[in-house]
């Protein structure tokens, strides 16, 4: 039996293709992949920035929720039927990072849906170890948040948010948004600064203080409105310029900024500032186990309101149009696919 | 009576002038100042760098050792002849960062003999909040170190250096090589990075590895010397392009950075890697009293070899030639002046 996966061939183009998924090998499970979002990383790999890494002929997508079809020798604990999302990374046990514990972000480390094959497709193989079993109730669309909302969980953790703390999120994209959903949950006064007005317009909605940069000095009004303290934790998820030069402005003394966007040229900092009011950047990469199980809790809390945060839900056979339309909608949050009309 | 005081009068130039030294105010203690170290700061003072902020009529230093001379109304613990050291450090008590135990980065820090009266000079009037009592055997030469010292113990506790990690110091000048004698007693295994063939020397026969980034990819040696782990702690103390380029390219998977050095200009940062490896960028600035209590530890257990460290001492009345051979010798550690000829 066959079954549809869609297929990344380059050049902005995906093809939905009949495959055979070969049973699930010792310690793997395998997946009826219900629905998988579309991340900012899937985008790019569509738009040919990653043909190096990805290839010409992979299946991607990770952001994904499913059931449990069947599984693989040696694996206990888990049985079919069960409702499941995937954690998607592998590590390799062995490098400077994994023996000191920090598995997730291993010298080796393979990203599944990027470095190998992924969930935009109806059955998948997966290493037993990436599952985190769901609860029966939490409805399986709003289940394919957890993979970004783990991120959100992740960035919160470094950053070591306390209640009552001063927040600002610059960047209201998907995962800005996420953060601050986190940061809020955690007791924060968070701020978000975005220059997208249907952004700001979403972030407000959702009772968000937001800041437009284009309108106003966003590090003069924090420090306003903090009785000329600053923000305690600032989140970088710009990846721009006027987001780094925003990071260290807005910052308290002893101010910890969270550096969650992927930088690809190398920006340039107000590293005085480092030194004059001892700020402390932390770096964060993707999720550790505990993280999922964050954003597993956090979700069925309601701390999403994922009715306004799943922009749209198309069908597989639509993946192409699906990320056609996505490249041309920033106000977007988050795109998804259903991987079959059997799905509720 | 007037006693001897060096002003600084602009234009690379001091003048020794005498003066009179009021009798200590209320809260204030008098100084009979013996040694008083240069600091690069003072240099910078000395090179024209600093007149805005300085003047043209101050007094300046702060590497400083003395006796108590006498004390003024409401001191209570001190008495004359005490043997002393100042941090010099007068903070507001009513700021943010004050409000949140952060005293020695006040908002409106003043820093004693930079941006008030200092220490070049033979009597010298201090809040008594600012003296730590040496004890009696602990030669007042050595004790003028103890002001860089601190400074070093706060950034290696910044870096919170742990027994058997693999340390890089970036630049071999006098606060660099402080800062890695201070990690090398933590129990850390110490690498300073230099380009002053002189400053290698020393630092290699007071047994430090040692590695010019002239001769050899630092950042490949040190992954290749840790099993490709990478340094724990980094201490950027260069200011440097170079020093804030191979801060990041040696640093291991969640290793810590210390920005000791300040940065005047803005350099470009490597952004990716703080993403990627979950880097953490620590600044460090000036000290705690915590850390003057550490320095004296430290300097009475001869973690520093002051005979070494200490390059020259000159008399009060020699300080322009001091100053005028200090900017000429990039290979001196220390150079001190020694404020009266009763000094032992
Ligand atoms: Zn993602
Ligand atoms: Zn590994
Ligand atoms: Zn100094
Ligand atoms: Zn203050």
């Amino acid at each position: 039996m066959t079954t549809q996966a869609a297929v990344y061939r380059g050049n902005k183009t995906f093809t939905v293709e009949h495959v055979t998924t070969p049973p699930p090998a010792k310690g793997e499970v395998q997946i009826d992949v219900a629905y998988c979002g579309i991340c900012g990383t899937d985008l790019h790999i569509y738009l040919g920035h990653m043909d190096g890494r990805v290839g010409l002929e992979r299946t991607i997508g990770h952001e994904m929720s499913g059931v449990i079809a069947a599984v693989g020798g040696g694996v206990t604990g888990l049985k079919p039927g069960q409702h499941i999302v995937v954690r998607p990374l592998d590590h390799c046990g062995d490098c400077p990072a994994c023996r000191a514990g920090h598995e997730h972000i291993c010298h080796k480390l393979k990203f599944i849906g990027i470095d190998s094959t992924g969930a935009f497709q109806q059955k998948w193989n997966v290493p037993a170890h990436t599952i985190h079993v769901l609860p029966d109730d939490l409805d399986l669309s709003h289940a394919a948040l957890i993979e970004p909302l783990a991120v959100a969980c992740h960035d919160v953790s470094r950053g070591k948010v306390q209640t009552g703390e001063d927040i600002l999120v610059i960047g209201g994209g998907p995962i800005g948004m996420l953060v601050a959903m986190v940061a809020r949950d955690a007791g924060a006064n968070v701020t978000i600064s975005e220059i997208n007005e249907n952004r700001l317009k979403y972030a407000r909605g959702i009772g968000f203080n937001v800041m437009n940069p284009k309108e106003l000095d966003v590090a003069k009004a924090i420090h306003d409105a903090t009785g000329g303290k600053g923000a305690d934790v600032v989140f970088e998820v710009s990846g721009t310029q006027p987001g780094v030069d925003l990071m260290t402005a807005a910052a308290a003394t002893r101010g910890r900024i969270v550096m969650v966007a992927i930088h690809a040229s190398k920006p340039t900092i107000d590293m005085f500032q480092f030194f004059w009011r001892e700020l402390d950047l932390i770096g964060a990469r993707v999720y550790r186990p505990e993280d999922y199980d964050a954003a597993m809790a956090l979700l069925a809390k309601g701390v999403v309101d994922c009715d306004s945060f799943i922009t749209d839900i198309q069908g597989l056979d639509d993946i192409q149009a699906a990320f056609e339309t996505l490249t041309q909608n920033p106000n977007a949050m988050k795109s998804m696919i259903r991987m079959s009309e059997d799905v509720k």
